[in-house]
């Protein structure tokens, strides 16, 4: 018996927007989209017969369409970590531009930078790890 | 520049109780653990040295503690899979058996399962893939 985390997903106000805008972010793929559903994975886990993250690399992200607003803190949100070589603030500009907010959540002085997605979604982007 | 997907943080009232509980349904291993603070990873991808998930192996879980609790329901959530050859009703029993419960938030006649964990995360148990 096993159970392996096939996916994190995301309920959104505009799925499209969302998903586009995640995959800009990760450098991911959509592997397959309907109305309501987009699924994203790395260029590298995409199974070519089926459009699903293959088990080894991890899980897939899904975004899906969901009536209601966001009105509190997400309690499960996403940390990201620029490469070794890559600036952690140079990855948080870039994440601006594409519209991310950095925002104050009561996170003092702390080594990672607390931003929000276009949704208001809570993400985190760590100092730089291998 | 790149970023990549390091881990999802879970918000907790009790992170002992839900690192072990979700290490548990995974068969993961705790990477790291202090008061603040529980690093869940699969076991292949421990870095030996370092205690952290290794980059092509996908994120790994952190659990922190947070005052609030919770109120509504999350606005991401994870999905599990069992293996092609496994049984998801098996699966779904074994969570049960460690404290999940099946729970309606309106999902109708679906293929998959729809539980909470202990501090009522919602999480879903889909049909099996590979």
């Amino acid at each position: 018996m096993s159970l392996r985390w096939y996916t994190v997903v995301v309920d959104c106000h505009d799925v499209t927007a969302q998903s586009r805008w995640w995959a800009a972010v990760l450098g991911w793929q959509i592997g397959y989209e309907a109305d309501d559903e987009v699924v994203l994975a790395p260029p590298h886990a995409l199974d070519p017969d089926r459009h699903v993250p293959r088990a080894e690399r991890g899980p897939g992200l899904i975004f899906v369409p969901v009536p209601e607003g966001k009105t509190l803190k997400n309690r499960l949100h996403i940390d990201l970590a620029p490469a070794r070589e890559d600036d952690q603030e140079t990855e948080v500009r870039r994440l601006e531009s594409l519209g991310a907010r950095r925002i104050d959540i009561g996170q003092g002085d702390v080594t990672w930078i607390v931003l929000a997605d276009p949704e208001g979604n809570e993400f985190c982007v760590l100092s730089p790890r291998d």
